[in-house]
C-alpha cells in the first residue's frame, strides 16, 4: 500500500497506525470483515492522521496521538461509507464502492460499526473535552452533507452555503485533527488556536482543490470521470462564479445536471474564458496563506515545517 | 402524543424528556428538521427512556438520568433511521418511513446527526465509563444487524445466531438503559448487576415478543402486515423451531421468502399444530421470570415494582 507521506519521520507512525486500525476494526461477523478489509487495504492518503501526528509532534508529542489519528480517520471513513450511498459514487479510491458489492444496508451498518470503534477510542483517551469536540464536528459533518443534498434538491445556490459545506464536510474534521492534539497535550491557548486555524484553512483549501479538480482536472490523474459534482447537483466555487457571470447558460446545465454530452466541456471553457478558474486558484491560495500564517504562532520545528509543506501542496495538487 | 407509561409518576419526566429531545435535535438545516420533527412527533413508546428513569429511581435517583434516557433513545432512533433503509420497511410506527419521503441519503445522514447529539449528551455526563459502554453496545448493534443481513443472504440459520441477534439489536441497549443508571449513581456492584441482568432478559423477551407477534399477531393490532420477518429473510424463534420439525416445508417457504400468498398462513398453522407457538411463549416467559428474579437484589420501591410490571407485560403484549 502506498502512502504519500509528507515526511519520512512519519513512516513508522503510519505503519503502526495501519496495524492498530486493522486490529481495531476486526469483527467476527464476516460481512463486516469484508467491508472493513476493503477499507483498510484501500488505504487512502491518510491525510487526517498525518495532520494529527504532525500537530502532536509540533507540540513536542502529546499523549494518545495515535487514538486521535485513528478517531479522525474513522469518522472520515464512516462518512465515505455513508456517502458512497449518498453520492451513488461509481468509484471511491479506485475501488468499487462498498455498497455495490454488499448492498446499501451493509455499507451503512459497517459505517455505524466504525463509529462504535470511534467511541471506544475516545473512551481510551479519558478526555471529555475531546468527546465534546467530536460531537460538534460530527454534527457539522451531518448537517453540511444534508445541506448539500438539500441544495441539490431545491437549487437555492449561494456562496454562503458553499462556505458552510466545505467547512462542515472537510475543514471541521481537519481542524479537529490538529486542535485535538493541542487538547490532548494541554497546549497553551495560542498554540491551540494556531493549530485550529491551520486545520480549518488547510481543510477549506483541500476541499476547494478537490472541487476544482472535479471540473478542471483530467480523468487520468483523478482516476474517475470529471464533472461528477455537476451530475450530482453539487455546487462548487467555479459553478457559483459562473452563475454570476453566465447565469442562464450555467443554470440550464446545472438544472439538467450536465446531462448533455457537451455540458462539462462547456462549463470548463466558460470558466477559462471568464478567468474563473484562476480566480478560484487564487482563492485556494488565500486559504493556504492563512493556514501557513497561523503556524507562525508555533515554535519552529521539522513538524511545523512539514505542516507548511502539506498546505503548500494544495496549490498544485492534481489527484 | 400518547405515551403508554407504566406508572403515572413517570409522566412529568417523560414530558420533560420530549421537550429536551425536541431542543436537542433541532437543526437549522431544513431537511434535517423535517426528519427529526417526524421522529420526535412520531414518538413511539419510549420504552428505553422509561427503563432508564425507572432504574434511576429504583436507586433513589441518579445524576444525568435525563441525558442517559435521551442517549439510549437516540441510539435506538438512529438504528430505526438506518434500518428503514435496511429493512425496506413499508411503515414504521404507523408513519411512512422517513426515507420514502426524503430519500435514503437524508435518512442515513439524519441518523448520523442523531449520533452526534448522542456524543454531546455523553460529554455532558462527564463519565468515560458510559462512553465505553455505549461504544460496546453500538458495536453489538451494528454487528448483530449485519449478522441478520448476512444470515438472510447466506441462509445459515442457527439458534445461536438468533440469540446473538436479539441480544445485540435489542437487549444490549435495554441493558445499557438500566445498567447506565447504576454507573451514573455509583451503585454497589450487586445492584448494578441486578439492573444489567434485568435489562438484558427484559430486552430478550421484548424482541422475542416482537418476533412472535410478527408472525402470530394480527395486522390490526400490529398496524402492519404480518410475516414481515419471513419476507425479509429474518429468522425468529418460531421459524427456527419449525425448521427442526418440518425442515423441507419450512425451508421452501423461507427460501422463497413467503412469496406465495398462502405461505404466512401455512407457517402460522404449522406453528400451532406443532405447539411451537406455545413453546416460544414459554421461552419468553422464561426470560421474563429471570428479569423479575434479578430485581430481587434491589431494595423494594415503587420503581422496582414498575420495572416488574413492565417485564410482566411482555407475556401478553399485542402491539
Amino acid at each position: 500500500m502506498s502512502v504519500k507521506v509528507v515526511t519520512s519521520d512519519l513512516e513508522p507512525l503510519l505503519n503502526t497506525f495501519e496495524e492498530y486500525l486493522r486490529e481495531l476494526v476486526r469483527s467476527d461477523v464476516e460481512f463486516i470483515r469484508l467491508i472493513e478489509d476493503d477499507l483498510v487495504t484501500a488505504g487512502g492518503k491518510r491525510v487526517r492522521p498525518q495532520l494529527a501526528f504532525l500537530a502532536s509532534r509540533a507540540l513536542g508529542g502529546v499523549p494518545y496521538e495515535m487514538e486521535l489519528a485513528l478517531a479522525v480517520e474513522l469518522l472520515h471513513s464512516t462518512t465515505l461509507l455513508h456517502d458512497d450511498l449518498v453520492d451513488d459514487a461509481e468509484t471511491r479510491r479506485g475501488h468499487v464502492a462498498a455498497f455495490r458489492k454488499y448492498g446499501n444496508a451493509v455499507s451503512v451498518l459497517a459505517g455505524d460499526y466504525l463509529l462504535s470503534r470511534l467511541l471506544y477510542l475516545l473512551s481510551i483517551t479519558g478526555r471529555m473535552e475531546l468527546v465534546y469536540m467530536f460531537s460538534e464536528v460530527a454534527r457539522e459533518l451531518a448537517e453540511s452533507e444534508v445541506l448539500q443534498f438539500q441544495i441539490a434538491a431545491l437549487g437555492d445556490y449561494s456562496f454562503e452555503a458553499y462556505e458552510r459545506i466545505i467547512t462542515g464536510k472537510t475543514a471541521s474534521l481537519m481542524r479537529l485533527a490538529c486542535e485535538g492534539a493541542a487538547v490532548l497535550g494541554n497546549a497553551p491557548s495560542e498554540w491551540r488556536q494556531a493549530l485550529a486555524d491551520f486545520g480549518l484553512f488547510y481543510g477549506q483549501a483541500f476541499q476547494m482543490r478537490d472541487d476544482y479538480l472535479d471540473l478542471m482536472g483530467t480523468p487520468e490523474t483523478l482516476g474517475k470521470p470529471i464533472g461528477g459534482d455537476v451530475r450530482e447537483g453539487k455546487l462548487t466555487a467555479i459553478t457559483l462564479r459562473l452563475l454570476d457571470i453566465y447565469p442562464q447558460e450555467t443554470l440550464e446545465i446545472l438544472h439538467r445536471r450536465g446531462a448533455d454530452p457537451e455540458d462539462i466541456e462547456i462549463l470548463r471553457k466558460l470558466a477559462v474564458a471568464a478567468g474563473v478558474d484562476r480566480e478560484v486558484v487564487q482563492s485556494i491560495q488565500g486559504r493556504i496563506d492563512r493556514a501557513v500564517a497561523a503556524l507562525s504562532a508555533l515554535p519552529p520545528s521539522p513538524s511545523r515545517e512539514a505542516l507548511e509543506v502539506l498546505a503548500k501542496r494544495e496549490a498544485s495538487r492534481l489527484t
